[in-house]
């Protein structure tokens, strides 16, 4: 692994991957991957030195930059990309491949370097986003596994990015799960994270990676009950006071006034989920107050995304409840990622750069590395990738290519919970770092551009 | 449970869902279920016998109907959603809930009974796709699973079935795994399949429901070779002459020639990837069979959707490869059900229908039957939706609502590999029953209406 060293050192080893009650990820693989192994080992190439690339050729419609999420959530899965017999067993019975190529999937254990950009990094369409260096037969198999984990988390992160960008500093609590598949729920609340979100409603999440999660109740706790008051009294006697009501299963007003009289002026928060949140938090905020509830909050939800949020700046809302549109990526599910072979050794050991010729699918051939070049005030230029080189630094420019493994070693840092905190504070850093223009939810170009350095030849 | 006899007996019994290697379930929660719980089991509400159910106030913006897919993994999340000691302590280091509820929760199997629309089944707007009749505790926590496995699920079933309806009986291939969550992709093969799919790239969906899988080489296998023939050769040799083999990574034209001169007359088929495939596909056409290669086939693949398919409709296309667009919901990545109390029992055992009355989120209450009302010719022509009553049959007409779980048990059939194969057969019969502008792809209305009938008051 050539890479440059890195800006953000590892945390300090020691950490375990929560690998408990995660699957096997073997199988989370096209089956094209099986037959290319296949007959590459027949031909030879499968053991040829291979360089490939994970980059977005482009961001979503109209989106001024990416945020990179996933890469600790791949860096786990690795420790179950394993053939065991039951993988093994599928593929031999149903005849997907030879014998040969069971006995070395049996044995598979990757043994090469993978770096990028960590998770929370801003990215552009090109930026160099993850790096596999190996045979061509190890990295050939996990293109799937990366591309699935990048393509959704960073889908997820950079539509969480841009709603805690219009939010402007007040809570989003990610609320999305019964939106989205049950695992991608827990994958999604960890990205949203990353893209600031301050909490979560997602149990597992909590569970797996230590995020904040909060929740209270439901319509159907209100009409479980004989009447509002008696729901809000079983829910202030069971939680506290301290807790959030729902308080517009019937009429809003009433149900403001009765939830301050259940609760008193200690009641945490009111929570709204319909009907026309600006104007409504407007009033409901000046009843609170005339009734002496100065302290309790008001929680919007509803269907709300980034749009959404920005109209609610001028309300007097404190946090925000957001489901279906950040779990959906906002228009874009998927972050478009794909996973391309820019370089591999010939048969006397030289490194030749590779790209598809197709048109409008060309890709750049070569090992990158990459830069984030900034001016006088911190503030981000233009992202400069060197190919086969490592551009040239002014200083105080940003190397923005770390490693993750090295000869199949995970190195520390990169997993777990603590990953997902770091992330988080490199996401705030990485945002803080570019123009301001950024947070312009309008359609748009990147905001910086993408620029290529060669070597000299 | 009150349902009516079903029309489609479930299958023989003894099929075991396929668990090995599926998580813990019961953490695929949102906390505010678990709040709820604990508020109504301290109220003593928690005990009330309650009617919830999952429905769709609306399609995506222009659909015209809706595919039902995911009750089988749902029925099989069932046998893992237990709370054991490593969700109880999380629970209870992170002080979500107190011990009464971990006590109810360690205790917890679901001991009600649900029913609804079977997988493949076409739905409408406010279809009772799934009913879950029990005490409200153990109806309650089950949300977020069962909203998070209909949605997905459904929403890629419904994109499916556009897809294979344009396609018009040319095989449709599903091969979108890398552009959703890893698991996600999983699910997302299968509910293709229930919505007609041939086939998947998804090794792991073939492992876990038996589904047929397919797949043979990426541009990264050509460009791996010294040249496209040395490619072509070592995947002939591996593979055999009935391979497909990609033939846009340099010239097409060039690229098809080489393939029959390596694989001769028995070359499987050539894949089309980039480009006007609707020349392309012509043209190539033309050249095999200019070249003798008449039984070779023409796969297309590169971002269809359904309107590209019905694009190249006209065109010499043997099968089509779908990706994005398909494991996306081409555009509703949600099917945005939701799950309400419908009804519930007050003190006296009387069940009572409730309804939320906030402005535009009204359900409609009580449990309901539904029935598909056919013309004398087969064709659907109203779904009619009984509230508390079975709707009155005109003899020809088809009753929709199946039992899938009863006093706790679930039934024979629903789920596992078997399910998945029953699941799509009855999709086909289920889309042919309805009006033929079923498959307009332009936006309109739902293509049936949906009516309600009541018990005379």
């Amino acid at each position: 692994m050539t890479n440059a060293p890195t800006t953000d050192p590892p945390a300090a080893a020691g950490e375990v991957p929560p690998t408990v009650n995660m699957p096997n990820s073997a199988l989370f693989t096209d089956q094209y991957e099986l037959t290319m192994l296949q007959a590459s080992l027949h031909s030879g190439a499968a053991h040829r030195r291979s360089v490939f690339e994970a980059f977005a050729r482009r961001l979503p419609a109209g989106r001024r930059y990416g945020v990179v999420a996933g890469t600790g959530r791949l860096l786990e899965a690795l420790a179950t990309f394993r053939f065991d017999d039951a993988q093994l067993a599928f593929l031999s019975d149903a005849g997907i491949v030879d014998d040969t190529t069971l006995a070395w999937l049996a044995d598979f254990r990757f043994t090469g370097s993978i770096s990028g950009y960590a998770e929370g990094e801003a990215y552009f369409p090109n930026s160099p986003i993850l790096t596999v260096e190996s045979a061509f037969a190890e990295a050939c198999i996990l293109e799937t596994l990366i591309l699935s984990i990048l393509n959704h988390d960073s889908a997820i992160a950079s539509a969480a990015s841009r709603m805690t960008g219009a939010a402007a500093g007040r809570p989003c609590i990610e609320m999305g799960s019964r939106r989205t598949h049950e695992e991608a729920a827990v994958a999604a609340a960890r990205a949203a994270i990353i893209g600031g979100f301050a909490s979560t409603s997602n149990l597992e999440a909590g569970r797996r990676y230590g995020l904040p999660t909060v929740g209270t109740a439901a319509h159907s706790f209100t009409l479980l009950h004989d009447s509002e008051r008696a729901a809000f009294e079983a829910q202030v006697a069971a939680l506290g006071r301290g807790t959030s009501l729902l308080v517009d299963t019937y009429d809003v007003e009433q149900g403001v006034r009765t939830a301050v009289e259940v609760a008193g002026p200690e009641l945490g928060a009111v929570r709204l989920d319909s009907g026309d949140l600006v104007a409504q938090a407007r009033w409901v905020r000046e009843l609170l107050d005339d009734l002496g509830n100065h302290s309790t909050k008001i929680v919007v939800t509803s269907d709300l995304d980034e749009f959404a949020i920005g109209l609610l700046a001028s309300a007097p809302v404190d946090s925000y409840g957001v489901g279906t549109s950040l779990v959906t990526g906002s228009g874009a599910p998927t972050a478009g990622m794909v996973y391309k072979l820019v370089s591999r050794q010939d048969d006397d050991g030289t490194f030749i750069s590779v790209a598809k010729a197709a048109k409008n699918k060309a890709s750049v051939g070569g090992l990158k590395q990459a830069m984030r070049r900034l001016d006088e005030h911190g503030i981000a230029q233009v992202e400069v990738v060197g190919i086969g080189i490592s551009p040239a630094n002014d200083g105080d420019d940003r190397p923005l290519v770390q490693q993750f493994v090295k000869d199949g070693v995970v190195l520390p840092g990169w997993t777990g919970a603590e990953a997902v905190h770091r992330a988080a504070e490199r996401h705030t850093r990485s945002v803080a770092e570019l123009p301001g223009a950024v947070r312009r939810l309008q359609r748009g170009e990147p905001v910086i551009p993408t620029e290529y350095e060669e070597a000299a030849s």
